[in-house]
């Protein structure tokens, strides 16, 4: 039904079948999916993921007999990177893909954590796995992706004889429990047949250009974690009575949403719902134009900017979630800690969301190292910019909320700035310190971000207020951004001096101190 | 065999069996418990809480009969407070106790998440409930204490007839699963024989003679969690063989303690730890003094800071228990999510601990209401001067880690003293602001508090370290103590911000606007 009504081709190529939707469309409607049920959205996200593997590297052939069966939803994809011992370190990857006289490969090895490695809701499984041919190199130059599907796939295009790949076991996870995650082995039987997509040894390159994308979709779980988190916490809040206004002895009995502390657990949940969504999607509407604007020199801008901000929508937006669910589960008291509430839910199926596609110190290290000091700080510098420019906007306001956002923003823009002067400066000469210190930059950069694009829908809202529109969104937006500003930004300052100050108590005992 | 062993005794009165140790022995002991198994602790917890009931308020009688076995473990008791429509609020509890003509009473309601409220672990079950005699006056004072066993206890002390109180239900929840959570139903069949503890309508009044007892356990749950989850999450990360050390290409493959982020979270976790441990011991030692110090002056000083810092020790404990076990699942990476890895566990266990016995928002209340503005504020400014004594002694140290642990602790004293004055002058006008900012104010508490302990710590190991000791046990606590400053004390300032300034955005909005 899914499939058939068309959704998994939503930004597909039309070459293969696909809509070809921009990003900024795609991307709010991957988070309603997200939202309604985390674990099944794996799947399309996967096979999505498989399909653009596919389109950037595969072979005609290749292209002809798979791409159009999984943009249809027919067939799904799967991503198989992780081995027991090659998790966030895939230089240790080693699986192996041995030539045949065919031109094809047989691939031995056995994969972990392999979401939707096998299940019986689709007539064929694509199987993308990384793997090592004899010659080659050690370390990550010397990986190749290979193409390796459940059921071989006859002349006419139909699955046919079974792969010697097969799922050895299913986990029993946290959360996401609708989301089969596999152990797979591969060539238990004398070789799983594999098709080499792309060239031999470049299989590692080929995901990192596929990986934006992936820690994209992965950060927007963040963002549905927090809304949908949010929408039922909010419900409960609303209809539960308890207790009576506060001050007030023997009055009538409220919904719990009228305490100061409900209210204040559901604002900031609201908050980072709407800011986190705010910030992916400015980076989703940047990926469009990284990909589409006629001139080079905006391409160029904005992908600077996506590559920027991807670990920050990711690395942040799925840490809130996991805080925001918390929040969820606090907000129905016992009833929360009840399974069949279903806040519990959120927070189980949030904690895989910061771990997998690249831990939150994976991203941290990723934008302090590759995306700060490897252009000297360029590309963050640009960033501030565009914030301070902000605060020049924001300067001309007299609405108190306003007033109060600006000070709190500007005070966190200099806090970024400052620690990522001090990364900068530092990364060269003791990378040991900075990447201490990566997680609350990352947290900071997150933090002032997410305010940034509050203050920007903030003063939009005012403007429409002033202008004599009465609908309560703008009102609502304009206090959601004050909260923001109270609660959130003013973590940025103590997340700078952790950053720059912190690293002597991370770094100095021995490993047996611990 | 825990009750053969005397467990169970630790703390009770020697004139019932119990071996009357203090409570800064028995909360250590009860640390442990909490660290091995969170759910199996919560039977001698709560059997803890029902003898002190009927050692305060218990007829000769009852006494008699019940708090031997209790003591003695072989018979296990509970608290039934809460009913479906009476959490938080306990003004709303209906369930009836019906006079007899012998003197006792009938028992009729239903009361719901009653730890331990069925078992065949022991050979009775007493329960203790609350419940509204028919000339009850409304509200919270009149609600009466009653005991109502499983089974009617027979003239020789030995278990008999069931008695009409069942469990209809045992709820499936997101932790502790080894504990069961009953639904309980009293005199589905013609009412639970139930026995007044105490005087009529002064039930509420006993339990909270219990209260802080019953919330300094729960929150050394939040120790325990961050210590647990600390073990486990060390030995993970001193095992897991996974990249080279950072910044040096085809090195050595590097446990994973050797990656800067690593360590970072594993510090966290131990400071955590350290500093919610001490703090929950110093108030343990306070409870000893309050009750057993010859002197009635130093006897009053004790309550007072114990009435001060138990909210503290409940609040901050339990919330950043939570944090750490979401830390510890972190450094697993994807192991941490799979449940035989153990560490998730300790996340969804940890999560109970800031929602029973009164939810971090209840503390917060209780903190800032009856704690702070009620005195005025002078408990509070007690311990801010004792605190500020400790600069005093801090100031005289040269070494690098004191000096950096000085300048964050007196700002983070400062912060707290801010928002104390801030609550104190604002509380009586505008309650919904200073309750906006309840739970602020409490982590804001607990981590100065936190701090406070750790920099006391770290001043006795460095005059160790100066004396020429060199167990690296000093050491080590001076660096932790250095990074609860720089990681933790950081935030003091940004919370202070959101409790005095934070109120407009959190009540601004209308109910329906959310």
């Amino acid at each position: 039904m899914f499939a058939e009504s068309g959704w998994t081709a939503l930004n597909c190529e039309p070459e293969w079948g696909g809509q070809g939707l921009p990003k900024l469309v795609a991307a709010p409607v991957s988070e309603m999916w997200k939202s309604a049920n985390h674990a099944f959205s794996l799947c399309p996200m996967l096979t999505s993921s498989a399909i653009e593997a596919l389109v950037l590297s595969g072979s005609d052939e290749l292209k002809q007999t798979y791409l159009e069966k999984m943009v249809s939803g027919e067939w799904t994809g799967t991503m198989n990177i992780t081995e027991p011992g090659a998790g966030s370190d895939l230089a240790a990857i080693c699986s192996r893909a041995v030539p045949q006289a065919d031109g094809n490969f047989r691939i031995f090895g056995q994969k972990i954590f392999i979401t939707y490695g096998e299940h019986d809701m689709a007539d064929n499984i694509i199987h993308l796995a990384l793997a090592r041919t004899p010659t080659a190199p050690e370390g990550v130059k010397g990986i190749s992706l290979f193409l390796v599907p459940k059921f071989m796939v006859d002349a006419d295009g139909r699955p046919g004889e079974r792969n010697d790949v097969r799922c050895v076991s299913i986990e029993h996870k946290l959360g996401i429990h609708a989301s089969p995650t596999g152990v797979m082995a591969f060539g238990d039987k004398g070789g799983a047949i594999g098709f080499l997509v792309g060239e031999e040894n470049r299989g590692l390159e080929y995901m990192f250009i596929m990986m934006n994308a992936a820690r994209f979709g992965v950060g927007m779980e963040g963002v549905s974690a927090c809304e949908r988190a949010y929408q039922r916490a909010r419900d409960y809040a609303k209809d539960r009575i308890q207790g009576t206004d506060i001050g007030v002895r023997n009055g009538a009995k409220v919904p719990i949403i009228a305490h100061p502390d409900v209210r204040r657990m559901l604002m900031s949940m609201k908050a980072q719902a709407e800011a986190s969504r705010a910030l992916a999607y400015v980076v989703a509407g940047a990926q469009d134009k990284a990909h589409h604007h006629p001139e080079a020199d905006v391409r160029k801008q904005n992908q600077a900017f996506v590559d920027l901000m991807t670990p920050v929508v990711k690395g942040w937006s799925t840490e809130i979630g996991i805080e925001v669910a918390s929040t969820g589960i606090q907000v129905h008291g016992g009833m929360g800690f009840i399974e069949e509430t279903g806040a519990a839910q959120h927070l189980r199926d949030a904690r895989i969301s910061s771990i997998y596609e690249g831990t939150t110190g994976i991203q941290a290290n990723d934008l302090i190292g590759r995306k700060i000091a490897r252009d000297g700080g360029e590309a963050l510098k640009t960033v501030i910019g565009m914030m301070r420019a902000l605060d020049a906007e924001l300067a001309t306001q007299g609405n108190e909320h306003l007033v109060a956002i600006r000070r709190r923003l500007a005070a966190g823009v200099n806090a970024l700035g400052k620690a990522g002067e001090w990364i900068v400066a530092t990364h060269a000469s003791d990378v040991h310190a900075t990447s201490a210190g990566a997680v609350p930059f990352l947290m900071l950069f997150g933090i002032v971000a997410g305010g940034w694009q509050m203050a920007r829908a903030a003063l939009i809202a005012q403007s429409r207020i002033d202008a004599g529109n009465s609908d309560p969104f703008y009102q609502v937006k304009v206090v959601t951004a004050r909260f923001f500003a109270d609660h959130l930004l003013t973590r940025a300052d103590g997340l700078a001096d952790s950053v720059t100050e912190g690293a002597a108590g991370v770094m100095a005992l021995a490993e047996d101190q611990f």
